[in-house]
């Protein structure tokens, strides 16, 4: 079953009403989340995201109401009561709740979570890659802090979709950044590509992994800015992600990518033995 | 007292709690926002907002849930209902309660509404003026639109605020643009100059009755950008806002700027004849 919690206790259901208008979550979106996948009960990269959380938390000078630990306790609890051994599990923090002005209030950060059955994409997906449309990165400097700013993501994502495509990959001052809610990466002469981990992209838990496979696999990275016309002329490219796992991309806006897999394949298996 | 609405109901107080988890507020701030000041019961260009948060709606293709005379008809119940009469008005619509994941969901928009009175700046910042601090403007493209997205202002107005000013000027690409909850006005020799409605700040209901009255008042008005340094070396600065109304700069950074406040106040004077 579905699992909620919010500030200092689960709910009786994810319908519940928890949380008062003047939420800093809801009027301002002052905040920071994560999903963790949960694989036959064991949280995927746990770590890694708890540590970015944290990251997150310090850039917006947000004190987080709970420890690593107490929140480690808080998402195993929560994975125990779902019964589910395969789900996704959202937490989010906000500055709390208190009547709205922008400044910082004086009340304690709020802790939600939500854990549900993990959405998974459909085999031919992962097997034959996704279309994916080019467009303007519209986001704010900071896209490396994990907020609950996600308006201008889900406006390119919604727009990707209605033009039958899965991702939206964002282009910045002449430069492919990321998808809509995912990590990019080229192959080309059996180079792996992705974009630098700047503070113009997140820092995917994913795309570390993929990164940690291709040095095991002994393929050849470079962390490089890449034009729309490079991503088009790939050999393979794919996107990552928790959700989207590696993900390879059949067509960038009219543009057919060849058919041959063979890197993303082999990242993908890879990938499968790191659960 | 104060006055809470939400989807479909008043609430009991401000405090009950009225919103799911699962809100596109909450959890992607994909939602859109007005602030109506209420001068004695009567609100103060409701028209203007109203259309202004239709074209808001629009921009992010968010059906409103209400026709605009049916959002009258509640703020105007709710005005009553405070008993008080002058209010701050706050209301915004999201895009509703669903399972999160970035697409839209297929469930009508909430709006909520929270009344409280009204927030009045001390008559001796009004009079005297107040300090402001230029920072990067980190926001995205499309600040014209007055959504919820609103942690890069929350993180500028703070940022001001620990160094002692009143708000953050923020600068794009080596022009200002706006303050982080306000709008920016320069005289220079005795011409009014502030940064033109483009996409990249918003169309502030104060900004457009200022414009007004300045051509009432026969003051020459350039909309132009300009640069940081003008800013700096201008004869008279003020900002503008719904709640700060029109309020003086008296220091930009280390600069102090001139005390003599003749165009702000025969602004500020004719401004209050509008109420």
């Amino acid at each position: 079953m579905e699992v909620a919690y919010y500030q200092d206790r689960f709910l009786s259901s994810t319908d519940e009403l928890a949380i008062p208008i003047q939420e800093r979550g809801h009027q301002f979106g002052d905040g920071i989340y994560e999903v963790v996948r949960v694989y036959n009960q064991k949280p995927f990269m746990m770590e890694d995201h708890l540590k970015r959380f944290e990251r997150s938390a310090d850039a917006i000078m947000l004190q987080l109401p709970y420890s690593r630990e107490e929140m480690k306790a808080i998402i195993l609890d929560g994975i125990q009561r779902s019964g589910l051994d395969n789900v996704d599990v959202y937490f989010q923090v906000t500055r709390g709740i208190a009547p709205r002005i922008h400044l910082f209030p004086d009340t304690p950060a709020v802790f939600s979570m939500i854990i549900r059955p993990a959405r998974e994409l459909a085999p031919e997906k992962k097997q034959n890659g996704v279309p994916v449309l080019m467009l303007e990165d519209e986001r704010w400097a900071n896209c490396y802090i994990k907020s609950l700013n996600l308006l201008p993501n889900v406006l390119a994502k919604q727009h990707a979709f209605k033009n039958g495509c899965e991702e939206a990959i964002l282009v910045k001052d002449g430069f492919v950044t990321e998808g809509s809610s995912s990590n990019l990466f080229v192959v080309k002469d059996e180079i792996l590509y992705t974009t630098p981990a700047t503070k113009g992209i997140l820092h995917g838990i994913t795309r570390k992994a993929v990164l940690q496979l291709a040095n095991t696999l002994k393929i050849q990275v470079k962390e490089e800015h890449f034009s729309p016309s490079f991503l088009k002329a790939a050999d393979e490219a794919f996107i990552t992600s928790t959700t989207a796992e590696i993900l390879p991309i059949n067509k960038v806006d009219d543009v057919l990518l060849p058919t041959d897999h063979t890197v993303t394949k082999q990242l993908q298996q890879a990938f499968q033995s790191l659960k």
